[in-house]
């Protein structure tokens, strides 16, 4: 591949499903680089009208649920019935490209080999929560590529799921069984982001223990308040090691769709997902915009420590810096 | 008190220790019309050269925790060695003032009487992990009212913690004994944030176990990562019903402050603080004039379905934007 390529070279690339330029498109838009903005931009404005025809699936769950595992099954499964797969593995833990997720070369070694599907490990950048600043635009290059099922995974941390939750269709929980308060304090949130709660490893001695888990979380998702859709979060067990119990879960994720296509609310909930996305855009140029500009950089650099120092507020700090831009 | 007071009378009021200004300034501060903006950045500015002198300490736990009953003691306790103590409660689940955090009117009932303690319930609003987004501010006002120990709590819930700690100078954690986990995953974070966790509820059966919970958490602090202070997060215990422990944990407060001074630490870390709140404040305004503009709430308008049908990338739509507002 040349070392430097045309928007229209990437974009036709990623449109025939061409894996390496998708990669190095994703790697553009992933950069921080100023000169690598622009062309970012018009990749995606390109790529935007060929993308959408997916279904977004955010997964989630704490470190040693089995996620991996669990991806790796329901990937084969998924690409065993015909479809194409992408699995965006966000890892909150690597500040750099290409960081620990994929260091462990054992994860999803199946499912990296499998023709079908595509995995894409990013840093977590400084978006709160761990995930990439650049996911959203990530799940376009893949469904312009041809992907037609986004796995978006992240660890849970609190308010990575938050995150996950305003750019997918679907949002997938795992758990455990017996590992303590999950319904309680911190986790009730994120619970009741869930559309689908799966306890994992669900095989050996765990069995039973894992289906007395799935009673008692049945019981209380029923204490959730009610959705617009009436859909009521399912929870389902499974043993991702086994391949066991996964089938169902394609299944519920099939009928959550077909309920919210019904009700109008698959493409009402995106239209939302976008304007949240226009308004994150914006903020961001924003402040892109006011932090480059030479004038604000040098008037902030006399600012700052008059701030720091307690002799002028941030308020008065701020407008300042603020007339300054608008004039 | 009239109906309305200058800037001058506000500030002047504030200074004297007047608790009624010092509360109308607060809801001020805390409003979101239009119209009290400037006003809360001009009392602001005035009070900004009185304020500082104080220690902020954070007081954060999970719900059940008993940090009412907690900041009661310890707020009794610090008024009664003649210091002067502001309470600021945040609640997380109230979006209006004056919300269910006060509405238990069995809340630090005593401490609410003391005439050198004032308690301040704040709505958690729009900032992310639900801490009011005008608290800083209002620990401003506080100082400059005179208050040389402010408290700030707040519920736990993931994201409250991190932006308490970017506003305190000492952190406490409180906890229970035999709670699970908590050593490991999500609080994992929120555990290396503290400058000292305190046990609560050692007092009748549970004492021993408080005991062995302090042990056990006093190897798990060793293992976090060093602090340029060379501070290791301490571990007590209390009982906050029966008032025991109390003292050792004002100790610690002071004992830390020493360690900060002597290395320089403690204002560095304010002005750190105040950089922050800097960048904070001019996003938020940058924000704020961008959605106000007329010209921009007229195309954004029209540009926002185009988005939301997949017409326009997000990224071409706020690029034309910024356009609009940029000339």
């Amino acid at each position: 591949m040349p070392e430097s390529l045309s928007t229209n070279e990437i974009t036709e690339g990623i449109l025939k499903g061409d894996r390496a330029i998708l990669s190095r498109a994703i790697t553009i838009v992933e950069s921080t680089l100023e000169e690598d903005h622009a062309l970012a931009a018009d990749i995606l404005d390109a790529c935007i009208p060929k993308s959408g025809n997916s279904i977004r699936i955010g997964i989630t769950g704490v470190p040693g649920v089995g996620k991996s595992t669990f991806i790796e099954a329901f990937g084969k499964q998924l690409t065993g019935q015909g479809k194409k797969v992408a699995v965006l593995a966000i890892d909150p833990s690597s500040q750099q490209s290409g960081g620990s997720i994929l260091g462990d070369k054992t994860r999803m070694e199946e499912l990296s080999r499998n023709e079908n599907a595509y995995i894409r490990p990013s840093p977590a950048g400084k978006v709160p929560g761990g995930v990439a600043a650049t996911t959203r635009e990530t799940i376009l290059l893949c469904e312009a590529a041809g992907f037609d099922t986004i796995l978006v995974e992240t660890v849970g941390v609190g308010q990575a799921e938050t995150v996950v939750h305003s750019m997918v269709d679907f949002f997938l929980l795992l758990l455990l069984a017996g590992a303590g308060d999950e319904l309680q304090g911190i986790k009730r949130g994120v619970m009741e982001l869930a559309d689908l709660i799966v306890i994992n490893k669900a095989d050996g001695d765990n069995k039973e223990k894992a289906q007395q888990a799935r009673a008692q979380y049945q019981s209380a998702v029923q204490l959730f308040p009610a959705r617009a859709s009436g859909w009521v979060t399912k929870v389902e067990t499974c043993s991702a090691l086994n391949s066991t119990g996964i089938e169902k879960i394609w299944e519920m994720v099939k009928q959550y769709r077909q309920l919210m296509e019904e009700k109008g609310l698959f493409e009402a909930r995106r239209q939302q997902q976008a304007s949240f996305w226009l308004k994150e855009r914006i903020e961001a140029e924003l402040k892109h915009r006011f932090y480059a500009d030479p004038v604000i950089q040098q008037a902030f650099r006399k600012i700052e420590p008059l701030v720091q120092a307690g002799k002028l507020s941030p308020y008065a700090a701020s407008r300042q810096l603020l007339e300054l831009f608008s004039s």
